[in-house]
Formats: C-alpha cells, structure tokens, sequence
C-alpha cells in the first residue's frame, strides 16, 4: 500500500473566516496544493452576528448552547450559503476547482440528531456516515469538496455538527484509498504548553504525553475534543495530523504534530 | 440523433418555493421523474424578508431594483443556503441524489456582472457559460443538480442571476446530448389569454401567435422575458418546453405548450 495517493485535508476555524486578508492568503497557499485537497469550515462570527440583527437570543440548558430552528435557519444560510460559496468563488480565482457541500448534498455526510437524556440540544447531528465514493469520485475528476458543518439525516432535517468531527470523519473515510494529510488550522501556531506564551508551542504530542498533558490540565477545554478527534483518527489509518494557524501550508511553519 | 437520453430540466418560482406544502407536493412528483433531472429555483419571499429583518432598504434606480453588497450577502445566504439546502435535504429523503449547486460550484455557470450605460444594476449577473461536460458527467453518476439563481464572474465575485435564463441556459448547453424537456412553473396554469381567469389558458403558443399576442398586449410585462427565453431556448436545440403551475408534471394538467 505505498503507492496510495496524497490528499490534505484542512479544517479551518472563525479566526481565518472572519477576517478577509487571512483567508484569502490562506486560500492561495491551499490552491497551491499539487495533491488531492478537501477544505472544511467552520462558521466564525457571521452567524453570530446575523443572530443578533435578526434578534434571536441564543437558548442555553444546563450551561450548554442550543440549536433550535432559528438559530439552525442562520447557521445554514451562514455556513453553506454565505461563507462556502464566497470561499468556492475565491478558490475558482485562483482556478481551483471546487464545489461547495452540506452534508445533504450528495448524501456526503449523514447523521443523527445528538440524543441526550439531560438536555435536548436541538438540531445538532452526530455524523453517522460518509460517502466516500461520491468524494473520490469528486477528486479523482480533480475537484476539490469544500464542506460547511452542516449534516442532515436522511429524512429532510439538517443538522449543526461540529465541523473538526466532519474534518476527521471524512479523513478516516479515505484513509483505505489515499495517504490522508490532516490539518488543524486555529488561532494558535500550535497546541500551547502555556495559553499566555505564543512561543511555547509544543513540536510533538503522542497519546502518552496527552495523557500527562490532561491531567496537569495543561491541556483543557476546547483542545481536548480536537485532541480526541486527531487520536481516532490515527488509529482509524490517517496517516498525519498537524495542529497550528493559517500558515500552517507553508512548509517552514511552527506547529504541533500529533502521533499515537 | 434518435436515441439520445431524455433529460427534464424544471425551473421553480416563488409560489412552491414560498409554501412548504405545496414545494414537498411537488418535490414528490419531480423526484417520481425516471429520467435524468435538473432543478432550478428562485427564491421566493425568504429574501426579501431576511433583508426587512436585517434593515435592508431596497434601492431602486431608474424605477429599477439594484442588487448591492448587502442585497447580495441575503440573497445568496438565502437562496444558496437555506432554500437551496432545504430542497437537498427533502430530494434526498425521497431518494433523489441531488446536489446543489451555485454558478460557483464547479464553475458551472459563469457570469458577467451587467453592463448598462444608464443604470448600475449592482452585483446582477448575464450567463456566459455553463460548463455542461461536469453537468453531463453528474447526471451520468444519476446526480440531480439543484441550482440556486446565484452565479459567479470567475474572479471571485458571486453575483444575482434570473433563474429563468439559468434554466434556458442550462437547456441549450445540454441539448446536444439529451432530448431536453424544459418546464417553467410559476403561480398560473399557464399563459393566460384573460389574466383574471384561470381558465383563459392558452394551449399553444408559437412565435407567430406570440407576435400578435404581445401586439395586442395580452401577453405583457414579466410574461415576455419569459417567453423570448422559451423561443431562444428553442431555437438553440431544446425540444419541448412546458409553462404551467406545481402540478405540470403530472401528465393530465393543463399548461401551455410553447412551440417555434
């Protein structure tokens, strides 16, 4: 299995969508990508801020946010209306040709309304599937899929999912067929032994220093799902998982690399 | 020329886009077609109310509406996100793979932004191409393409386009390898020969009948962008073309029947 294809697959958050001069750099360097790619997004401020013109208040239950019909409205119209085609039409500029996808779209992503016996979190979906045949077929015609983080779930109802889950479910889906290439693009150059400290990224986590990292709560929060979400993808065949900001294409960027 | 494979190509305006019963109505029938399939929709009043909402103030120059930067962003959140995806998700419960798509998305349909002397029209886009060999290469993987009225420039710019033209557009650029079927539904029966009688529907309408019609002022206003689209379509290779309400796939409802 040496000669399988490359493919990099990148998951960007609000911190490059929200703010134009940082994705358009960040979508040069990704169409300048030779192999394979695949672009996830996240949603960033947008949403919030439509939310708040449009006067919806964001519903919270035990502490945790709620997605309810409204809010889910704006997450589509944000995510795989606004930004997917305004980052679809910047990459054909630069004549990378992509299409833009919700999950619905092709059946690519199929999920399931989150279950929870405490707290109903509305029209938030766990991803159940993916269609990875539709995909290769896309790429092997040389097209690039850029997904929003919407799914839906078979009988009509689109679903707000967490857009790094999409990013690693789809990189183990093609994992069999392609050398998966998976990058975590944020607002730091890396996971950081000190949050204060830009300077302390850490250059290597494996699953053993995780664990030590977690219980010195070095490592907390937010990072610890993403973290989660690059374990299962290297035991489930993807082949290497980098964490670090926009720049992270450029070959000679500080980041943190992720090993079993 | 004989066996080429048919394809319908419907075009759906605001009347079923507006009303949920009436759109799953009508998503059943289209999704019922066994032949290859292509949708367009327009957007409805979901636009104009979202711009309400957000404070936008239409602007008009010269008695006529300006698309702005504003205008735009709702306008593609809308009709590529939230009508576009709604109608995904319900084709894909009913087992129709569809996909939808902005002119963006696999460059599929490329515009230019309207170029008048007297009246900046805003970010209003004229078709230039579509790009029928990725058109023909999803219907053969039994892909329905579902298009939003969105388009773009190529160089970055999404920009607001008829659906109407994208649709006749669409027909003529794949009436080389299919025997296209365009149908356009709208909120009448037909073309009506007494606007106020739904029961004036004009069975046939061929250029010579559209010529005296359009004399005498029976045929006016919205009606004749409509039917100059139908008769270049035909004119261009498209073989049959159809004007009715939601219920003109069903083979027994009346309609118009536009011929050369």
């Amino acid at each position: 299995m040496e000669n399988k294809p490359k493919i990099t697959i990148v998951k960007i958050g609000g911190n490059i969508i929200d703010n134009e001069q940082l994705l358009s750099d960040f979508l040069n360097d990704f169409s300048e990508l030779k192999e394979a790619k695949i672009l996830i997004h996240g949603g960033g401020k947008t949403a919030t801020e439509i939310a708040e013109k449009l006067n919806l208040k964001p519903l919270f239950s035990n502490g945790r946010r709620i997605t309810d019909k409204a809010m889910l409205d704006v997450t589509v119209m944000t995510y795989s209306g606004l930004l997917n085609k305004q980052i679809v039409a910047q990459l054909q500029a630069l004549k990378t040709n992509a299409i833009g996808f919700s999950g619905a779209d092709g059946n690519v992503i199929l999920s399931e309304k989150r279950k929870n016996s405490e707290v109903d979190f509305g029209f938030v979906g766990d991803v159940i599937s993916v269609n990875k045949e539709l995909i290769s077929m896309l790429l092997l015609q040389n097209i690039t899929p850029v997904f929003s983080a919407i799914t839906h779930d078979g009988n009509g109802q689109l679903l707000n999912t967490n857009a790094d889950t999409i990013a690693s479910e789809i990189a183990i889906s093609l994992s069999n067929a392609f050398d998966v290439n998976l990058i975590y693009c944020f607002e730091k150059k890396g996971v950081l032994s000190n949050s204060e400290d830009e300077a302390s990224v850490i250059e290597e986590i494996n699953f053993e220093k995780y664990s030590i990292l977690k219980e010195q709560k070095i490592i907390h929060s937010g990072m610890l799902p993403k973290l989660e979400n690059c374990f299962k993808s290297l035991s489930n065949g993807v082949q290497n998982i980098l964490i670090g900001n926009q720049n992270v294409l450029k070959n000679s960027t500080i980041h943190t690399k992720i090993k079993l």
